[in-house]
């Protein structure tokens, strides 16, 4: 079985990318999210749509693994392409690619989604009617997917962030897009002038509510052919999130 | 003589607005300034544009005023209208429109430019060839514009936030948009839950560079007829911009 793809495209404003003039991360993410919206919003049916309102759930996403040869650029046309490739009884795996005019691949992500109980906050099984009309393969099977790599906190660099008004999202939690930019800042701006994103890994494990502050940590290893930065967003003594992010010098 | 007016139409994506569906501020008026800089690139000849490279000078926003009828909605499709309305040596006035799709304008900005030179970090003199293209009235008299109201740190509630990598543009400042997101941040959750802008005044009197911290002070008055909040960012004792913005009731 083929699964249902969809494809939009979008082109960069200047505003949504960083000094480097390739789009933000957080950014790239937030478009990704909107393509599998408009995916759900055209196949989904209403009665599956109802399924959520009425019982007070949601998607979430419970991690991403970015694989990127370059990020698109400031007033690039890129095509993002999106689909549900495989699901268990709890985990929806779903791929996003991104093309520049000529076609090339040049950024892919799997994200991994899940459904939570709004009311109960826990992660609840798939209902097969709520897969089916992505065509996505079932596999009982839950994936091994790559973790992030273990960071200590004690010999960590780490910045503070307060919790911003717009940092919500309709779930009446911190949008996920802001981990990102909480991770990536907390990196010297010289690091972030210097050096391009090649891969990364991040997994969310508890969600920052309004009126928080957290930690974002980082830690930096040189590796043989990358340099590797392990991030850990934190709050009182919680672990939201983690990440590890591989780095190249910039050309 | 009539001014070259220009137009572009845009759609908000959900991940520009905030909790009530609408735009963020920060990305109206980086809506804004995307347009006036396209405007700039189809008109000022080549020779113009040298001159600001040659010389080291960028065009800077001074002021925004908005009247705004209602915000562009998620997903709403708008049509973004500019103009150079007038200039003196100074400064150059910008008349910024957005129309919904009935062509109801919903905001109005006006803002004022001038030009910097960059070396030095001064306003210097707005040459005729520069102004020319965009067919603005030249009237030697400088406009008395409208002023934020005055406000007492002291008696002001206040935010602080440190200056993040993404805030900082081309020019090694931090974004005009930028301070309009602390601005309201410094807001109760509450307060911007039930209220809506319908004008209001900013004033950019200093830059912030980046490794700064700075803190939003507010204070609200209940006048007659709206709910006024006045605002100030301060670096260390220096104040680096301003504010008025003026509130009814969410209906």
């Amino acid at each position: 079985m083929t699964q249902a793809t969809f494809r939009q495209q979008y082109t960069i404003p200047y505003f949504l990318c960083d000094r480097k003039q390739t789009i933000r991360l957080s950014m790239l993410v937030n478009y990704m999210l909107k393509v599998s919206g408009e995916q759900t919003a055209q196949i989904a049916s209403e009665q599956q749509q109802t399924f959520f309102h009425e019982q007070n759930r949601s998607w979430i996403i419970l991690a991403y693994e970015f694989d990127i040869k370059r990020l698109p650029r400031r007033d690039e046309t890129v095509t993002f392409e999106t689909y549900a490739s495989e699901y268990n009884r709890l985990f929806c795996y779903r791929e996003f690619k991104v093309y520049d005019e000529q076609e090339n691949l040049i950024v892919a992500t799997t994200a991994t989604f899940g459904i939570m109980d709004l009311t109960k906050r826990k992660i609840v099984r798939i209902p097969e009617a709520v897969a089916a009309p992505y065509q996505a393969t079932y596999n009982k099977q839950i994936r091994r997917t790559n973790k992030p790599e273990p960071l200590q906190t004690e010999q960590a660099l780490h910045k503070a962030y307060l919790v911003r008004y717009t940092d919500i999202d309709q779930n009446n939690h911190v949008n996920n897009s802001v981990y990102l930019t909480w991770m990536l800042d907390a990196l010297e701006a010289d690091f972030l002038n210097r050096h391009d994103m090649c891969s990364g890994i991040i997994k969310f494990e508890k969600e920052v509510s309004q009126v928080e502050q957290v930690s974002s940590y980082v830690q930096t290893t040189i590796e043989e052919d990358a340099i590797r930065t392990d991030h850990a967003i934190q709050s009182a003594d919680v672990t939201n999130a983690r990440a590890s992010f591989y780095w190249q010098r910039s050309v």
